[in-house]
Parts: structure tokens; C-alpha cells; sequence
């Protein structure tokens, strides 16, 4: 079956080479501080398998015609763009969080529509390469990192610009069969336990950064391919097992020793034909896109295992019915709701795109991510708020058991007496790795920058939408214009800026 | 045909009796002051009778078949309501803001479930006279204003507690005929300009407060109704005539002083009926919902104007490529969107009710409804900011039109000199109309409290809210509960609080 | 006595040439339209010689040691700030906003520091004038506006580049007796009500700009000098009279035609004396900084004129123990005691520069004037929120005193019996004068651009605020540098800057 | 000496009895996990030795006459408190954040009102005990920890009225020579390394409250005195040693397992004397008053610290001159400032109790603690958006010191020539450590409830501002009353408080 389970993917991870460095030693992708990560990806692979969730988790393969992880899985209408968000959102309940797949098949999804509009655009055969090794994916229920981000060196300076040429990945060498890379992307999240990583630029590139326009996959254990990995997880816990406490995260700066990329798996080669360099920027755009799509999803998530936590907190520290606390939870609740909603009505006003993709509102989908990158510290700040001091002074699970400490401990654990001191102890405990954690931390920054930050969004945002026809109507209530036409916010789509850009 | 002209609806007005105080005068509908009302209005017949406008504007019958105004249709589909909400976002532009016509729609809506309903659980008989009622809406494209705002008196009591039982608007008298009805209502926009008046409750009405509990409609000049008027308008222009001139408001202070309406005109009557009492709170939450749902469309408008408006300035003071600039154009962009996709998807997600008319989803409705009321004051401080203090210091008109001055007063007006002395004189007049004139106060107030405030919307969406489910979240991530079904964020609809209340 | 009162100050007025135009016409400054800008000045007067006030509101001449308005003194000490800033919040209290007479005394104090630094660096004699001018105003209790804001034309252009060289103030002439200037200045709050106007540059000038660095003082009817007067008031009352109503404002767009400027009115003269230009800078900035300092006394004032009308609207609505109405009242009062706190601490701090006045910390000043800038739309919004729609849809006045309708009008306006209905209404009309009026408007907008905006503040901060030795506190902890020296936050005086600029 | 070094304070904690539980077991003071917080406290005795602190961190005793450390001083003046505040702000600095010591000495300064005031009323005895427990405070340099959080069981009951009558600390037994005590109290910072505990109630006690108002000190190693430990540490550095990742802190859940008080070192019991038990509610409030007082120095240093790390990132990162960054940067210099500005003014504005003591202005302190608390988290967003996601995704420090990956980490770290890649490197595992770790976490939840969250702030400021006398400004405008006195801000002191209660 295409649709692989948990074990037929991890037994994939035993095989790779070993190429992830971990405080200071080469290890295995059984490692056990990559067990977090790998209990979030879990999800993804469970779920598909679940009769339950078929619904939402699995899809049809374009290619194949096979039932297919919707993880893997390039969105062919809206309908796919509506399930798509709806299953992040509902998975992500499950980890408590970021779902950490998603990535892939952003990517994914963009290189469908890049590498078709450049072969219109060029004539290039490079969407012929992506169809198979898409049909790879779909095969194989791949799980992928996107490896976007350069380290970037001086900001100030374009790639060509920089003292060491390296500190934006780029072509060393391209040959007939395939490229030679070096570089490094960092922010890799789930890199550690990806079977592929698909390296994309991290920004425009005009004539001058020809070797720095280059997108292409790579077995994530692939010869020159060295991660450096940095997990986050919880103390393990002794006695109160948790799906909380059982999650984690792994990061990667992945560096890019020198890499040979055979030609089937090169998806942007500026430096063996400069004329791609434009597109360097146009997917850049469009996978952020189809990424901050995804966190419409996941982040009213995030937002309602916080809001769920706040509540339940509330519930037990007896204040659940006081206005503030119903004032706070309808906060996170209403931005919650926005956000989701935001991701919903772009993927109505998805336009097909004419590789047959589809790609959701691009206004409306920043102005949604925005207001989720917005308010997730505030989120944050709730949830300590309304849970008290407890949530980060609370001693360690053993003084809880310990025969000399137990009994007082639980005995002033007590608040409600309908709640056991076992259930107040899970309670703030969960609160504890939800918000004063070193993953805590983590997810902080993923839920202000995954996607790009709010200033990013803004940007984004102003450039796709067009001023003059909204100052129309200022013109004509001033009675600077005679008529007003009817107000249809336009948005400048992928395929209206390639076609200015290309003239086509 | 059934959509008449703003000239027939005139016609209609001009022979109404006089029942209109302002200034300590009895007058006509022809008033002047009322010109910039009669302005908005008109716009609403205009467009239902302009091709152009024809697909949004209009709708059919479900009584007649025949084509009618949007204003007056009951929404049988989602289409309705999304039709619905565009319209009033398109139109809305055109007007500088708000419509003012859309309360009495959203009122027609409400009894449309409400009649039903009670009928259903009561054996009442009600929704025929609704019937019949509407049927004259849809033949004489009817201009209504729902009046629901009580004085209120102590707001500490029930109505009543109240020292004078008038406080709030009641029964005095139910008979088989009809009914007598005393008190008064306030914030009645658009009322000296309407055909007919609709009243309905403003609260949940309990035992004691049968005789509070009452629905009617009487036309607008009924014996025993007087309005004491409250217009709004802007400082006429001599020279530089301008749609933004031209409108205004007018709102009424309406006394009911001992009205009698026949029983085909009465909707709610817990005076006559004490089973009909519970209903008062579920026709005057409806109501405030299908009103708020109208904000989804209006205040995307608001904004949209604003931001126009803001962005045109910025245009003529030649600053419109600054950041500060953009972030904040966009943070007014970013709410309408949002605003307004969540009523969309309110739509999207609508309940059809028993009745065979579409409730939009209230949580998101209310959530969407209060963003746009936080944001509004917000709002306005981001156009003064781009404008400068010349919107609010800006010498009147004739100053640049009177042979002593003009030419001084001009010449120093100019900033960008692609842009004439008089385009900027037209900018900076729509922009102090816009923001610092006594309507521009109204418009603040109206935005804040228009379908009720912020506050209002929290309460509201969290007694749709069911926080049970939501915990489970966490209860599950703490290791509290075994399992986590998958998350269907619940809402307690209408016709679910019916069913709770009449166990039905 | 060398402090006047309100008809001393208006006969001079009365006295003055006609060079206002309103309205198409030329008129006296007994309009009856500047009678509420005239009654906020009345008030300035009024306290100085009131015994109750004369702590506060009176001061010591330096130069003839008698008693004189405060309004017209150099502050010699830190005690000297404190009062200004104190007198006018409690002054402000009593005309429920700005005191408009600030402005004056701002330059005043910025002109003794820069004319005396002027004078140090270039060996001019400057100051001399200044004093003398200055013994004037204490002789004399003078009212005067800075017209400061020019129309600026296109603001990316310098002042020389613009295609009308007249966009900024300039001098056409610079002669041993005086100066000729030409152009525009905006904004020019009681400028028609003032003695004098004193006209200072808006920006740094740099050495193409030389004719733009001018500043000077003229009587505010002196030849060639016109304003075009944009007066705000409210609707004037016939029955419940209250302070409220009766004040006002006047702006001014004021023209200078080719006006003369004797010698020894001329404050800076970079035509005359190119040398002169760079101070063009530090007088704008520093006026800009004394009226930001009175902004941290009139704000707190107005945010506190704002908290008392939505504490008296709560009591008389009857929810004043509500915990949302202390929470918002609460957000109000503490903005307010931040702002003043601000700039009394800017007074502790403050800097005696070498001309013998003190300058209060510019840091601690804008951080101060840039919150109330922030606020001051929210702080709107509070009050219109706690009031509700009535304060923008009550009847005219007469509807509550005319035969026909006042039975009915004041029944219903009831709410609480402890409050009688023209209480009630009085409270109503108040509020509606204060947030849904013409003058509201204009009161936003000087609360938001008064001083500057919020941007400009910004800008200000960060230009003072030294960021490498704040930079060192991170190196510390980092690792970075070895020690860590106490930390002092260092500003960036004005005299700091005079002397990197002079190298004095 | 009467000031201790470190070394001294550090042998007291060897010598102590073993009565810390931190995971399973019971620990020595001189446990390597307590090593962070020693390292904080260490900083105020290092201080206090430091000729050039001398001056801020030391004081004269009131009682000896000798020198003392600050910390443990008893402010007899307004300079005492402006000190105590800049100590406590420059001090932070040191340690990234909280110094942890202050709310011993916040304890005692309320302690020394309270008993005095107590005595006066009741005619007891206390303060000569607590004179007397002052003085070996002087003499030893004494650290303490003030337990005030009670477990608090069902937060909608009072102490008496729940299950478990021991969810409040109480007295069991009043004897002649002293109190036995049971209980616990939570999130005692510091209390692990404490010379010594004390304990005071938490909220108001009512008469059926009398066992729970209760006061005392105890020896931190006292018979029955149980710690449960809680620390939080970053992870320990192999090669960049660096101030802040030497920090850390150590939380307390406190259990009185029935202990005996000697009567000299109790100075509430209300079991004994129930006339006591209002004093309860008093020293709360009062110990929350000093220690919000403590918070407007300490918060400052803290958004000090992140806008210092802000601003070393944004040079490395390169970005230090965009408009957003220096807008962010500016946003927490501003409440910094505004804070800080708040406590001086609060101790300008300092009322002298009977007692002798200083007691700053409570409104705006409260006014300023607000601040601070609402924004905490917003600065620890603006740190992670300047930084970028690579703080919380940096490989683990050995990867960039081992053979095998060293030259690629560091070579892709470079960002700008001008910095090295071990200086890249540390700029960012401080800023790890500062927002993405165990510690940031502790430290978010402090910086929002460490002396109570916003909510408490904002009924505390409110319980002590008088309405009614502004209430007067808008009556005064509106024409409701005749006159408007000077304004002047009443406070509602703690003496205005017992004045009330005891009518004294």
C-alpha cells in the first residue's frame, strides 16, 4: 500500500547512514533524544492508518490513482486546500502543537506550480522530473524537510556580495547530470528524522546570483549531507505519562559539504541557465505561502491547546465563571477562530493555478498568519496567567511519590475537592511543559517565525495587494473621481506577477 | 414591479404625518436636515434598480417569486447570506460607511425563526401574520428601522423593578384585537426616514415581565408614535460638491405613547400569552446576531473607506512608500479582511433553521463582529496620523474661493505638484469630513456599539461556546482522559437553546 | 502689575487690526466664533489672578523680579518645571482639555537656550534681543502661538528643492534692520486669539537651505501677516448651560505676505548669516521638547477629563461596580499617572544649560508624550463604550424643554431615581459634546499630532538614547566584554549635541 | 562587619540542617542544582563589598548606626527608596534579570509599619520583637525568603470554610511562649538558599479567619520547615563560560509540618488575640506594596537586558538601522523608562508612616507594576523577532568545538566580517538562554505574577483611587455642580485605610 505506517518509516530511519551530530558525537536516528520528534511525526503516519480519520488524512493520488497520505499529497482543488487545513488543525491537537510535517508538502506543492510555469515560461523539461519523483513520494509516503533558510551572513548584502560565497547555499558546479552544492540551511525542523530533505533559496536572486538559484531533494542521509541537530524535550517523566511529556522537537543546521545532486532531483538551476534565476524568488514566495496556508491551520491549534489548558486550569483553580477568565479565553478562542477562518475562505478563493495546483488567497492568508504570529505570545502569557505561579515552581514529579515527601505534597496540591491531587498534579505539570519549558521556548519562536514573522506577512501582504483601485474609492467620496466601480480587492496572484515578470 | 424607486419611496414619505420633533419644532420628512439620510437611503433603491448592481441588489420573492431589493429578502440559502454581506460591503463604499438600511432586514430574519418557532413549540399562530407582513415588504420594498434599544432605567433591574414601569417599552393592554404598548426606544437610526417601525425586546425577559415581552410593527407615522429627531450632517459645501458631503444620519428617540396595534401587526405578546415571554430573549439575541452578521459587511467597508482614504492622503503628502506607512495601511486592510472572511465562513457554515431561513454561525459571526469594533477607534487614529493636523485645522471653504485670499490660500496648499491645489483641498475636506466632524463622532460611537459592543460579542460567543470538549484537549494531553475524539469546536445554536429551554 | 487680566488682555485684542478671514470674510477678533477659543484663554488669565491659584499659577520675572503669569516665564529651576507641568493639568481640568496657551511659553523657554548657545558658538548677539523681547512679555502678560508646522510641499524635497521655493517660511530679504519672510504656516492653534505669533523653523536646514532658517516674533496683526481661522465650538446652548459648552477652538492658517521683521524681533537669521543655519535644528527640536513636556501635563488632564465623564456616565448607567468599567477606568487613570509621572521625573532630571534654563530628560519626556499619543483614540473609545449609543443619538436640547415633547423626553430618559432627568441629560449632553462633536474631533487630532505624533516621538528617543552602552549590559552577560560598568543611561542632551556639532 | 561577604552568608548555608527534597532526595544547600541561585544572590554580597557600589548598595541601620547592606535595610527616607530602587535596577543588570533577594527586605520595611501600627491600635507588643529580629538582620547580613502564597485550596471559599482546614497556613496552637504553625506557601524563590523563611498571610482574614492571620520567622532549617526544591538552570557551558548561563533560580513549596514559633519571633497571631486578625489583610497588602515597589526597579533592568540583547543581535544580524527595529527597540526603552519613572515618582511622592518608614505612592506604583507585567511578554517577542529563529535552533556547543564539525558550524554561523563566529555564537546561546529556555520560561511566568499579576494590580490601584473627587471634573463641566477645586489626586494610604477601620 502507498500509505506507509509508523514502522515501516522508522524501520527507513534505522537503515540512513549516520550523519547527525549531537553534542559533540555522531549518532543514530534512534538516538533517543530524537524520540520526541519522532512521536510527532508518529501521528502523522497513525492517523493515516486510522479508519477514523481516513477522511481527512488520506487522498487520492493524481499520479497513481492509489490512496495516499494527505501528507504527500498536491492539492487539486479546494476541497483538498479545506482538508489539508482542517486535518493540521485536528492533528495538531494530538501533539499538542506544531505537527511538523507540513513542510514537505508545501514544498511540494509550490515546485508543482514553479517548475510547470517555468517549462511554460522557458521551455525547460524540469516539471517532468518533479512528476516522478513526486510518483516517489506518493509511493513511499515520504516524510521531507524543507531546507529554506541560508544562514544569509551580512543581511545588508546579496549572496554574491558576501565575504565567504558560501553563506547562501549555492552551485559550486553544474554538469550534465546533475549539480555540485555547498552551503548551509539552518531552522531545519524534523531534518533529523526526514527521509528527504528539498532545499529551496530563501529569497529573490537577480543576475548576479545565478549560483545562488538552486532548489533540489536529497536523501536526508545523502554523501556531504551533515546535520547538526538540536532536539527539545521534556524531563522524562517517572510516574505521570503524558502525550505532553512525550513530544519533542529536533532542528537541524544542515550543511551541505560539497553535495552532488544527480540532475532528476534538480528543481532550480540557475548557474546552468541563468534565465531559471528569476523563479529562485517566485518559489521562495510560493512555498512561504503554501506554508503560512498550513499554519491557519495548526496555529488555531496551538491556540486551542493553550485556550483548552487556560480552561482547564481555570476549571480547577475554582475561577472558571469570573469575567476576566471568560474574557481571556474568548481572546485566544476569537483569534482562534479568525485565523482558521482566514485559511478557510482562502482556499475558496483558491485559483487554479494552470499546472492544475491549486493556491488558496494570498492576502487573506497573510493577514491570518499575521494575526496568529501576532498574538502567540499573548497567548502564552494567558495561560500563565490565569494558571498562577504554580505552573513554574512546581517541584519535581518525585517529590510527589517519595515516600517522605508524598503525603504533604499531594495533602497542599489540593484546590477543589471534586479534583484529585493526582489530577491537579497532571495539570500543572502539563502546564508546566506547555509554557515553562525549554520546548515551551522553542514553540514560542516557531509560532512567531515559522513562516516567516509578522513583519514578513505585512510585506508579503502589501505586495500582493494593489492600492490604486482602494484609493478609487476615497476619490470618489472626495469627489476626485465621477464614478466608482464596483470594489473587487484584486490580488496580485503568482501567475499575474510571473506574467508581468515573463510578459506572458 | 415590487422594487420601487427611491423617488416612489419618497413620495411615500412626503405623505406621512407629522410626527418628526427636532429643534423644538414638529416637521415634515422633507426637513433638510434629514437630506443626508435621505441621501444613504437612497442609495439602496438606486443600486436594486441599476443594472449593474442588478445580481447583488436584488433577490426573489419566496412568497411572490417575483424580484425583489436584498433589503428586503428572508435568506433561504448560504448564497443569500453571502450575497447579502457583499452587498452591504460594495455599498457601503459608496456611502462613506453605513448603510443604515440593514436593521430592518436583519429584524425580518430573526421573526422569520422566531414566529416559526414559537408556533411550533406553542400551537400559536403567529408566523402567518409574519407571512402576510413580509408579503407587504416584498410588494412595497419596504424601509424599515427596528427599534429595540430600551431606555433602560436601572440598569440593575429587571424592567419590572423599575420605579416607573414604563422604562422599558410594554404591554399595556393586550386584547383580541390588538395591543396598547407605552415606553420609548432610543438609537433608532434611519427611523424618521423609514416606513415602518419594529419594535422587539432588548433582553431576556423572565415571569414578572410578561408585559415586556412584545414584538410589533406599525408604520412609521402611526398615531401615538413621535419621533424626537437627532440628525447629523456635514457643514454644506458651497463649491466643492462631494458624495462624502452629502450623507448623514438621523437617528430618532421614538415614544410610544400608548399605541395601539392590531393583532396582525403583533409577533410577541407575553402580556396576553405568558408562555410566549421566553421568546423575547431569543428574538432579541437573533436579531443582534443577523445584525452583526451585517457588520461582517459594513465594517470591512468602514475600513476599506478608511484606509482608502488614509492611503490617498499619503499619496498627496508623497510619504507612501514608507514602512510606518505600509504597516499601518496594511493593519487596517489586515482586520477588514479578516472581518469579513469571517463572515463569509459564518455563511459558509450557516444552520438552516425550521423555518427554512439561514442562521450564519454565531461564534464566528461574533467574533469577526468585535474585532471590527475594537479596531474601529484604532482606525480613525491611523488616518489623522497620515492626514496631519490640517485635517482638523483645514480653514473653511470660502477662504479658497474669496478673491482676498484664495490665491494665498491655494498656492501654500500645494505639496506634490502633480496634484492640484484643489485635489488637495478636496482631500483634506473628504479626510476632515471623514474624521473630525460631529458625524465622523457618530460613525466612532455607531462602529463601537452597532449591533452591540465588543463586550456584548464576548458574552455572546462564549454562551455559544462549549468549553467541555475544548478541555478535552488538554485532558487528554495531560493524561487526564484515555482518548481525544476528534475536535468538532461545537456551537449552542438557536435552535439548540430552544430545544434545551422547551426540551423539544 | 505686570500680570493682566482677561479684559485687560481683550481690549487689546480688541484694539488689533483686521487681518482674520472666516467665512469669505474679514473679521474682528470679537467674532463670535473665536468666543470658545477666547473662554479656554479667559482661564490662563483668570487663575493668575486668583489667590488660590497664584502658588501655581504665577512665577517671578528673572529679569524684574515682579510676580508674573507663568504662562510668560523661563523656567530657572527644577521646581519651575514642576509647576508648569502641574498647572497645566489642573488648569486643563477646568476646561475639560487643552489649555492652548502653552505653545507660547515653549518657544519662549527654547529661544532662551538656543538665541544664549547661539550667541557661544558664533559670537553673536542674539540673546540680547531675546531679553528684551522677553522683558515684554512679562511687562506685559503676552499671548502668543508658535507657528511653527510649515505646508512642507513635497516631503521628500528639501525646502530648496521644492518647485515653489516659498513651501517653507523663507526670508526674501535680509537687511541690516530686518528681514523680509514670505510663506505659510499651519496648525496655528489661538494664533487668532494671540498677541504675538512666533514663527520658527519645523525641521533641520542644511547649507542649501540657508533662507529657511528663520525665526522671528511679530504681533499677530502686523502688516502682511493674514489668517485664514478654522474655529470648532459646539452647538451653543439655550437651556443647560455648563463650561463644556462653552469653549472652543480657533486655528489658523496663517500667511505671511512679504512681512518685515524689525531687527530686533529676528531670532535666528541664516540668510543674514549663513552660520546661523545649523540652529535652525536645535529650535525646532527644542521647542518641539518643551511642548511635549507640557503635553505630559495637558494629556494626563484630558485622559482624566475623559475617566471622569466615564465614571459619572457609569454611575448614572448604574454599572459603575462592574468589574469591566474598573478595568477600563483603571486603564485610563493609569496612562494618565504614567504620563505625568513621565515628565515630572523629566523635571528631577533636568539639565540647567549654560543660558541659566532648564531642560527636562528628552527621553523620559517622549517616552511620556508618545503613550498619551497612543492612548488618546482608546481612551475615546472608553468613554463611548461606558456610555453608550445615547451620547451620539440624543435629541436637540429643545426637545427636552418644549411644550410638546418635554413630558415625554425627560420620562424617559430616566435611569436611576437618585438622578433626576436634567442631570441625566446634562451628563449626555456633556459626553456628546465631549467624544461625538465637531470639536471632539479636532481635540483627537491635536492629542494625537499635538507635539508630534507618535512617530515623531520615536524618532526623538532613539536620536538621544545611546544604544552602546546599553549594548554593553548583553555583552556582559553574553560573555562578550569582561565588565560591566553601572549602567547609566546616557541621553543625548541638547548640549551634547551642540557641542559634537561645534566641537565647543 | 555587620556586612557579610559572600563566603560568610555561604557558610551559614553549609552548616544548616538537610531539609531540602528535590528529586527523591533529600539535599545539602551546596547541591550543584542550587549553584544558579547561589550565583544570583552572590552578586548582593559582592555588591555590598564593592567600594564602587558602596554608596548604592549599602545603608546606615537605623538601630546601630553601622553600615549595612541595603538589602537589608529599613527605608527612613525618600533617598532610601530612590536607592533601593536604582540598586535593584543596576544590580539586575548583572544577572540577567530577577536578583532575588528583595522581597526579604520588602517583608521586613512592611513588617516595621505593621507592627507599629498594630501596637498603636491594639496596644499590643509586637514591633519590640520585631525591632529586636531587625537587629539580627543587621548584624548577619541576613538573606530571607517572605512565604506569602498560600496553596489555597478552593479559591471561591475563605480559609476556614474548606475541606482541608490546612490549605492556608494556620496556627494549631497559641501558647504563652509561642505558636505551633501547619501549612504550606508556594513559589518561595530563593527560600532552598535562605538564612531565613517569613511566612505572612496572603489575603484579608475575617473573624472566622482568626487561625490564619498569622506572622512569623523561622530559621530556614527550623524543625518541621520541609522544602520541596524546584530549580531551574540552563544547561551547563563546556567552552563559552559566560555570566548568564551561570544563573539560575530555586523555588520553594514550603510545608509547615506543625511548627513551633517562639512568641518573639511571631509578629501576627490572631488565634491568640483575635483583635489581630484585620492586620492580616494590612501587611498582605503592604508586603505587595514594597515588593511592586521592588518590580518597578528590577523590571526596568529586566526589559533593559532583552532590548540590550535585541540590539546586539539586530548589529550582528545587521539590521540596526531598519525603521521596525529601532520601533521595536524603542517600545521596550519606553516602558523601561516609563516604569522606572514610575518608582522614582512613587518615592518622591512617599508618605512617612508613624512608624518611621517610607511607603511610596501606592496608584502609581501599581500604575507602573502594571506596565511592566502587561508587557513582559511582548519583550521576549520582540527579542525572538529580532534574533530570528536560529535562538532556538543552535546546535548543542559541542558541535561547534568537535574535530569533525567545528570549521562548517562556525564557518555558516558568520554573518557580519566585522564579527567573529565565536562572538556570533555567544550573542546567540545568551539569547537562547535568555528566551528559549527552562529559565526564560520561570522567568516570563515571574515577570508576570511576581508580585501579583496586572488583574491584582489593577483592583489594588483602584481600591486605593478615590472617585468621586474626580467624578467633580466632569460634574464641574457638564454644569452638575457649581465649582471645580484643585484637582489633587487622593490616595487612599495604608493609614487612610486603618484610620477607617479602627477609627483612629
Amino acid at each position: 500500500m502507498a500509505i506507509k505506517t509508523y514502522d515501516e518509516y522508522y524501520d527507513r530511519l534505522k537503515k540512513m547512514n549516520r550523519n547527525l551530530y549531537m553534542g559533540g558525537q555522531k549518532v543514530d536516528r534512534t538516538d533517543e533524544r530524537l524520540a520526541g520528534q519522532l512521536r510527532v511525526i508518529k501521528e502523522t503516519y497513525d492517523r493515516a492508518n486510522d479508519p477514523e480519520w481516513e477522511d481527512l488524512c488520506t487522498a487520492t493520488s493524481q499520479l497513481t490513482g492509489e490512496k495516499i497520505n494527505r501528507f504527500t499529497n498536491i492539492h487539486q482543488n479546494t476541497d483538498d486546500l479545506l482538508k489539508k487545513q482542517l486535518m493540521t488543525r485536528l492533528i495538531c491537537h494530538r501533539v499538542g502543537g506544531c505537527i511538523m510535517r507540513c513542510m514537505g508538502i508545501d514544498v511540494m506543492n509550490a515546485l508543482s506550480v514553479i517548475t510547470y510555469e517555468m517549462d511554460q515560461a522557458l521551455g525547460t523539461d524540469t516539471n517532468k522530473n518533479f512528476i516522478n519523483y513526486l510518483k516517489y513520494w506518493h509511493e513511499n509516503d515520504i516524510c521531507a524537510n524543507c531546507a529554506q533558510t541560508d544562514t544569509k551572513g551580512d543581511r545588508l548584502k546579496r549572496p554574491h556580495q558576501q565575504v565567504d560565497p558560501d553563506l547562501y547555499v549555492r552551485i559550486v558546479e553544474s554538469r550534465p547530470d546533475g549539480i555540485v552544492v555547498r552551503g548551509a540551511k539552518i531552522d531545519n525542523t524534523t531534518a533529523p528524522v526526514s527521509d528527504e530533505i528539498i532545499a529551496i533559496p530563501t529569497r529573490f536572486m537577480t543576475g548576479k546570483d545565478n549560483d545562488y538559484a538552486v532548489a533540489f531533494a536529497v536523501p536526508a542521509d545523502w554523501e556531504g549531507v551533515k546535520m547538526l541537530v538540536r532536539p527539545a524535550y521534556h524531563h522524562k517523566r517517572k510516574y505521570l505519562h503524558a502525550p505532553i511529556a512525550e513530544i519533542g522537537d529536533a532542528e537541524s543546521y544542515t550543511v551541505f559539504d560539497d553535495v552532488f545532486v544527480p540532475r532528476e532531483r534538480v528543481f532550480l538551476d540557475g548557474k546552468g541557465d541563468p534565465r531559471q534565476t528569476p523563479f529562485a524568488g517566485f518559489l521562495a514566495l510560493l512555498f512561504a505561502h503554501y506554508h503560512r496556508h498550513s499554519y491557519t491551520g495548526c496555529k488555531p491549534a496551538t491556540s486551542e491547546v493553550l485556550a483548552s489548558a487556560a480552561a482547564l486550569v481555570s476549571e480547577y483553580n475554582g475561577i472558571q465563571k469570573e469575567d476576566h477568565v471568560r474574557d481571556k479565553l474568548s481572546h485566544i478562542i476569537g483569534v482562534a477562530e479568525l485565523v482558521f477562518a482566514a485559511g478557510q475562505m482562502s482556499a475558496y478563493r483558491a485559483e487554479r493555478s494552470p499546472s492544475g495546483t491549486y493556491i488558496p488567497d494570498e492576502i487573506l492568508t497573510n493577514a491570518g498568519r499575521r494575526l496568529a504570529g501576532e498574538e502567540i505570545y499573548n497567548e502564552y502569557k494567558i495561560v500563565a496567567d490565569l494558571a498562577g505561579g504554580l505552573c513554574a515552581t512546581l517541584p519535581f514529579e518525585e517529590e510527589f511519590f517519595s515516600e517522605e515527601t508524598r503525603e504533604l505534597a499531594n495533602k497542599y496540591l489540593m484546590r477543589n475537592p471534586e479534583v484529585t491531587a493526582e489530577q491537579q498534579h497532571r495539570c500543572f505539570r502539563g502546564i508546566e511543559n506547555l509554557v515553562a519549558s525549554e520546548l515551551a521556548g522553542v514553540m514560542q519562536v516557531a509560532g512567531l517565525h515559522g513562516g516567516g514573522s509578522p513583519q514578513m506577512e505585512t510585506i508579503t501582504m502589501m505586495s500582493r495587494y494593489d492600492l490604486e483601485p482602494l484609493k478609487g474609492i476615497a476619490r470618489y467620496l472626495f469627489g476626485l473621481q465621477e464614478k466608482l466601480p464596483r470594489y473587487d480587492r484584486p490580488t496580485v496572484t503568482p501567475r499575474k506577477m510571473l506574467e508581468r515578470f515573463y510578459k506572458i
